[in-house]
């Protein structure tokens, strides 16, 4: 390719808002142009590293058995109907009339497509296990896109469906998928990815890990225990933690004035932060007049993905503005209210001597005695785990990292097949509803990831097995005529062999190398009036800097050893 | 690929309403399923065709200098405004808000999208020509879907678009696509397809070119003429045709009772039908009130393309019950009417003693004089080509084909530069808007193409080049351990060369044989207790039913010199 016929252009400006480094890169080295909020062109450099993740994805899921179908983008609403996710889904998923007026989405992820590709033709146990996947464009209607092609609306997705007659059978087939899952992380050069335990999310199911990037532009919060090597998203991470015993009293209303946070409730009288029973209030997608509200301990976070599920629907946090709730002051004794949801933590259980609002402006009660004063109650774990909290399998502090979903696999159960009536005929006759085992990569996430993960200060640096191009053919000075032909010369014979990006320009020699870096191509050959007298090439290595000098006669032979992936 | 576990049924059932080959036989052999009117999931064997027709398509585009991008499915109104087809384009593109209320829609084809790409990043003439292209995802909102993948809402698609500094530089890479296009359509084996002059469209721009897969299933109509092997889509095909002389009468109304048809007219007062002048009554897309009365002589009919154009909008034919026009008695001569728009076809220029209606039930006029009744109006080709009629460019008398239009090539000039404000800097500093060609080829279409011209009554036949697999291994009596012993060994080593289905099922040989010849695949190696007993195999070619018996030994020879392509 003759980059002066690229449409990719290399440019010093950073895109407005942008802070991720990825992001900032791939737009300034002309590899993505953003259409709308959380849309991109893929330009001809990143289409090129999408095909080749593409490629390797590929090439893993056949590797275990995989069949490539394609589902389509538009689905008509009855199939989501069946499976329940029309409504319970919120507006990430776009909803639309077609011309007839019937309901359509577009698919933001395709388990039911993968039921309804199966249904009646898959009838017999022994047509099982088996799995689909596709590699396909995907539309979520993200509320807050970000960091270029790391949080999109639009996106190229594998997504992989399998189908079991066993628990058992899906557990060996998902260990398949999660070998397969290492490799194509690592084949596609990333390093620093771990798997760690995840929630479900709106896919259901019962069991589920998600692929990380570590980085501290993540999204996602990791606990980690560096002892014995257990991870958890977040989301659904546990720990063990101290249960504090303060000294039991009656319930007395106490006067705590504009003291609302539990830092001013603290601070006014004098106590710590795990004395004291924080709410937060949510609201629930769909249903308006109803209010949850989650009581923690005042040391603790409420951890939202749990309580979604506690409440078995999405949530929102409620603006209390038209409630009767007094904000600063809600407590759990004496709460009254149409419509609440009350959900305690586990972190409560058994406490005494507590701090919680008494309910009107101004005012706490203290001497909360839970045992005492809510008798019968159900606790549940709702709270986000604390740096250096015990890890709950071997008791050795946790620690948090961030980081970026980058692929996942769940266990999806019957779900879908039960909901959608898939059944297939067992040896004895009966019929069961297959398990199935759900498995995606976002193919643009991954590149951004790779990108984020490899850039330096100098732009992108792309590992040999995604690189756009494999060598950068630069030669210095070519209006130099003996310069502009040997690099005509070394295009055409190095691009029989080598997938070569070939600077024509007649611009400066700084430009041509700060554009050779800027892009990332990780084997750099500058030929100049000077090498030239010397018949030598300049070889640069863009992951090390390093720097051979090598005769042109040699030149194909060092480029191979140089490209071998 | 075991057959056993593949996700894909063999069926004797035809589909519903299906009566189109290809239609009923991606059904049958288990390629395609329907998800929703028009919209298909395509399983492993269709998909693995689509992959192979793709990568045929990206060769010969990267041949040409193609640069390979991805553009967005949804996109954002504000750039269709530019280009003026948000507006313009009905109901067969999808538009729909966003989350925050913001116009969107789901491409049906890319120009402003690849003008938004190139715009700011290519400035200067140097940088041209170049072609950027995509294989993506399209859904077209169509009104009347048919035929299996020929005519789909959703459907995969090749677009690419070349940028220009000057119309020549345009008409050399046009047609270095042209060859590129008949390569990638002999290379994916369709023989029966043709070239065509054909309408733009909803495209903009100045010349265009359709590439026809020549079929009765065809929904376009082709003109050709055998003698100097012009052809022209009817949607743009002009002919020679005689002009009548009548004799010159006065103007008079008389009365034809309830003859209203042409036919009937002519049967009443005795007359031949290119002595009538025909109207045509139409609505226009998005102008409620205006009615286009279309006149064309009896013997002709309207082709709704022409006529579009000369309108400048799109048209429907008008239901008359709500306007004060009189069907089957409308004439030019005194038609009044609030926001009429009359449009003569040529065939009727310089005629006298034509017969029309006289805008009052039971009655026509006689002797109508285009020249003397309708001074100064100016005629249009806004006929169809009659089979038999002369070509404009030898004389010679016409056919008419029925085709499926299975790619296209547009000039596309400025339209989309221009409206846009794309501009590049040419030497002497002067801007202009460059001149784009437009190139479309649907790959689900060409799947269905080859389909359809290949398959023959036993099923379908793929030429080798695009099969899903190359041979398909057959062990008849697998009941017996010799012959189940020898299909898995077979099955092993031949897979490691070949792409091979393996029919490892315990099934009569019936179906298997059956199966194997409804699903097209162009080598069958069948073993057997008998053909074991000689060391050998049997071969079959699905295309021409050749039968070779091949000692085992002797097998992979055989086949690689088979699947050669």
């Amino acid at each position: 390719m003759r980059i002066s016929h690229l449409v990719s252009e290399r440019t010093k400006d950073v895109p407005q808002g942008a802070n991720v480094k990825s992001h900032i890169l791939l737009v300034r080295a002309g590899y993505i142009k953003q259409v709308s909020n959380g849309i991109y062109t893929l330009l001809p450099p990143a289409q090129r590293v999408s095909q080749k993740i593409q490629k390797i994805i590929r090439e893993e899921m056949d590797n275990i058995g995989g069949q490539e179908v394609l589902f389509p983008v538009v689905m008509p609403r009855e199939m989501w109907d069946k499976s329940g996710r029309y409504s319970s889904i919120g507006a990430e998923m776009l909803r639309f009339k077609d011309r007839t007026g019937r309901d359509m989405l577009l698919g933001m992820t395709h388990e039911e497509a993968a039921v309804h590709a199966c249904q009646n033709i898959i009838k017999s146990y022994d047509q099982l296990p088996f799995m689909i996947y596709q590699i396909q464009t995907k539309y979520r209607d993200e509320a807050r896109p970000r960091a270029g092609l790391i949080r999109v609306k639009e996106f190229t997705m594998k997504d992989g469906y399998s189908f079991h007659t066993s628990a058992e059978d899906l557990e060996k087939y998902y260990n398949e998928v999660y070998e397969a899952y290492n490799r194509i992380y690592t084949r596609i050069g990333m390093k620093n990815f771990i798997s760690v335990k995840s929630d479900n999310g709106a896919m259901g199911g019962s069991y589920a890990h998600e692929f990380m990037l570590l980085t501290d532009i993540g999204e996602d919060s990791i606990v980690i225990c560096p002892s014995c090597n257990a991870r958890a998203n977040m989301e659904v991470a546990v720990s063990k933690y101290d249960m504090p015993k303060f000294e039991d009293a009656p319930l007395k209303e106490v006067y705590t004035g504009k003291a609302k946070s539990i830092e001013e409730v603290c601070n006014f009288l004098k106590i710590q932060p795990n004395q004291t029973m924080k709410a937060v209030c949510y609201a629930v997608v769909g249903d308006n007049k109803k209010t949850v509200v989650a009581f923690v301990r005042g040391d603790k976070e409420v951890n939202e993905a749990k309580l979604k599920n506690v409440v078995g629907g999405e949530i929102v946090v409620k603006d209390l503005a038209d409630t009767e709730l007094v904000k600063g002051n809600i407590g759990a004794v004496g709460l009254k209210g149409d419509n609440l949801q009350i959900v305690f933590d586990k972190s409560l259980e058994g406490l005494c001597g507590l701090v919680t609002g008494a309910n009107k402006e101004e005012y706490h009660l203290t001497g909360v005695n839970m045992t005492r004063d809510f008798a019968g109650v159900e606790y549940f774990d709702i709270v986000k785990v604390n740096e250096g909290e015990l890890c709950p399998h071997c008791g050795k502090p946790l620690t948090i990292k961030r980081g970026i979903e980058i692929g996942n696999i769940f266990n999806l159960d019957t779900k879908y097949t039960k909901s959608m009536g898939m059944t297939v005929a067992m040896p004895d006759g009966s019929l069961i509803n297959p398990i199935m085992g759900c498995y995606g990569i976002g193919v643009g996430r991954s590149l951004a990831s790779v990108a984020e993960e490899s850039a330096d200060e100098k732009g992108l640096n792309w590992p040999m097995a995604i690189a756009p191009w494999q060598v950068y053919l630069c030669p210095l000075r070519n209006d130099d005529e003996i310069v502009a032909n040997k690099a005509e010369e070394l295009y055409k014979t190095l691009s029989s062999k080598f997938e070569v990006i070939y600077d024509d320009r007649k611009v400066s020699a700084g430009v041509k190398l700060t554009d050779s870096e800027l892009m990332g191509i990780p084997v750099r050959v500058v030929i100049s009036p000077r090498s030239l007298a010397n018949n030598e090439a300049e070889i640069t290595i863009r992951a090390t800097g390093e720097k051979i000098m090598i005769a042109l006669s040699e030149l194909e032979n060092k480029l191979t050893e140089l490209c071998k992936i």
